[in-house]
């Protein structure tokens, strides 16, 4: 597996955890009543007005968050996020929108900010209305609620079918600058590359310009949330969004600098664990698999066949079951659409080379087998054609997946 | 449900039933000991010379019998096709090249005829090599046993996961000439489109010319097999192959003619029927689906939202549970890649219309449920955007399927 050297503090600064570790950020979760006795409804705050950037869903449904969103972050700046779970707005026509800007303009009005200042999301099930007094209530609620320590329960309200919160943060000096980044995210089905995922929202006190900002949300995403696929889906939700407020006092954080270095690393750093943490929690998930593909032409050819392998449902039950027939994998290189030439490909399962230039390699099953019970497993895959790698994120499939999936809204 | 508004003839002719109900073959199944104690190698065999044609995966990964049926049929004749289950003689190297090779040439020894114009194909698990001595005196038994009744045994020896036995024929008549076509097929996890798939041998007694048929075939494959997805798998052993013997003394079937509509509209029942009992037979598969994509600009972009609707995991697990949540189908259509306008499209789910012009349409969701505890489904989507359309069949997705596929080598 590939670790960062360095491990990312879990635990709170000061009592402060995820979203509001960054200087000048508060937060709140709490059960407003989309979801029977659960927490549904989140915000996070900027005491002043924050540097914006965010990265969407391709999917061409979007959900009248996603839409309101857009529009809303446009110029750059916002200074607070709201986001329910339990009901997607999604596929609800004109009332969603509508509903979607109700949520952003009763918040504004609460905080005394202008409606487009404020970031909306939604997760949870597609074509339903949202009970929108409840939520209009909630919103009263949850302003009342927000605390510099309300990190973890904004991380709880946005779960669906997760298990686990989601939250991290880390810390670095630029130049004498204490600078904290932070983070929640949920996802846990629906999760598939191209940013189709989930909802992850970001906070920071670093000063840096918007543009910069944008650059860097989008380099990350592409190694860490665009690494991530469970189930191939893509959803019609998700959004990752950064929130950079300056009060950290920083000179601004320039392209090309140490400090820029030191910024996207810690970035990376966030996103990374979170998007991990979305992988291990994977819908009925028992194993993390991270598979490497290296020796491709350019990045896309080797990105195609690592999600080729990570969604293949021959595979991931191979490896739910620990049952040593590697084939399947042979049979993902070669249907991805990729032209590989077999004869240059060289497929290893942990420590044990399998398959070695079109021809099968001896192998002790046994061994093989020890090594897919595993709880992480590793699968390297090198084409021989060049010098582009992709590695991507993924689980097994159990049969939980399918109980979990096949009564979600019943 | 399309359905041909004739029923194909099941029963025998004469006694002679799936690739024998033609004049001039004989066929023949046998265990020979690849697998323990289950039919494993058959046989097809043409009295006289054939025409022949296949189609094959696209998968880079090609099995040894793929590239040396590819390599024997090229001249567009052969008389024999031999096949085995239990190992699927791919990712095996050179060796496994050359067990393809010797088991054309002994079963051609053993005919009498040259081992260009025998056939080869083997389905199973991939990347282990063939037990040669086993097969090569199965192929000593497998010859001795054909016969005019043998069809159905043959149809048993090429199963692996599959439940039921695939064999059906049709017999019509072309100006006073009674032609036959039979076929056999299996496959029934590692189902995905574009000659994926599966093993189907046809056979037929009609004259007709090498061009001809292996245009004919390619058309009919399109609607049949390439429309059946399971798991969106691509196999690297299918293949579909066609034997025309001339034995019905027909004058030549040309482009264009009455006999060719004839012919072509046989040749899409059989397949037709073959395609439906292998969706009806998927791993773990406990409904029949249909995925009617209409409006689209052309067949490719129908083809695509088709296929991933079909391929979808949130949609197969809640057809598998009967829970109403349209709004997945809503997800996949605006996640396939295509540029379809959400407020164009139509989507219904057997007779209940669901979503129009990116609103969502109220109903019974209790109706929508009995809908969908039915053991055959109908999801129908217009794009509004044009006239070509696609159909896709598939099936939902059982924990079944799961445990059907973790201990497959095991």
């Amino acid at each position: 597996m590939k670790e960062t050297a360095y491990s990312v503090q879990r635990s709170a600064f000061n009592g402060r955890t995820g979203v509001t570790a960054p200087k000048g950020f508060r937060a709140a979760g709490i059960a407003c009543g989309i979801k029977k006795r659960k927490k549904d409804l989140a915000l996070i705050y900027s005491e002043v007005p924050a540097v914006a950037a965010g990265v969407f869903t391709t999917n061409r449904l979007q959900a009248a968050p996603v839409l309101v969103t857009k529009e809303h972050i446009r110029p750059g700046t916002a200074r607070a996020i709201i986001a329910n779970s339990g009901n997607a707005n999604c596929a609800t026509g004109k009332k969603g929108f509508g509903d979607a800007r109700r949520m952003a303009s009763e918040c504004a009005g609460l905080l005394g900010i202008q409606p487009r200042e404020v970031l909306v999301a939604s997760t949870g099930v597609i074509g339903r209305p949202l009970p929108m007094d409840t939520v209009t209530q909630g919103i009263g609620s949850v302003v009342r609620n927000l605390s510099s320590q309300g990190s973890r329960s904004a991380a709880e309200a946005i779960l669906t079918t997760d298990h686990t919160v989601k939250e991290t943060a880390v810390r670095f000096s630029v130049g004498g600058h204490e600078i904290s980044l932070g983070g929640i995210a949920k996802g846990s089905g629906m999760i598939a590359p191209e940013m189709a995922t989930m909802l992850c929202f970001i906070t920071t006190d670093a000063k840096i310009a918007g543009p910069v900002l944008k650059r860097i949300l989008s380099q990350v995403t592409e190694t860490t949330f665009n690494a991530v696929t469970i189930d191939g889906e893509m959803s019609t939700n998700d959004m990752v969004l950064i929130l950079a407020n300056g009060k950290a006092g920083n000179p601004a954080i320039q392209s090309g600098s140490a400090a820029y270095q030191k910024f996207s690393a810690g970035l990376e750093r966030v996103m990374g664990e979170l998007a991990k943490m979305m992988v291990r929690d994977g819908e009925g998930a028992t194993k993390f698999v991270e598979i490497d593909v290296t020796g491709a032409k350019n990045k896309g050819d080797a990105k195609k066949i690592a999600h080729r392998i990570a969604n293949s449902l021959l595979v991931k039950t191979m490896l739910h079951g620990a049952d040593p027939n590697w084939g399947r994998i042979a049979a993902c290189v070669g249907s991805s659409g990729v032209p590989v030439r077999m004869n240059r490909v060289e497929i290893t399962i942990g420590t044990i080379l399998v398959f070695l230039k079109g021809e099968p390699v001896e192998h002790s099953r046994e061994e093989l087998k020890q090594i897919l019970r595993n709880p992480e497993i590793q699968i390297g895959v090198d084409l021989g054609e060049g010098k582009a790698d992709f590695t991507a994120w993924t689980t097994d499939l159990s049969a939980d997946y399918v109980k979990i999936n096949s009564g979600y809204t019943s």
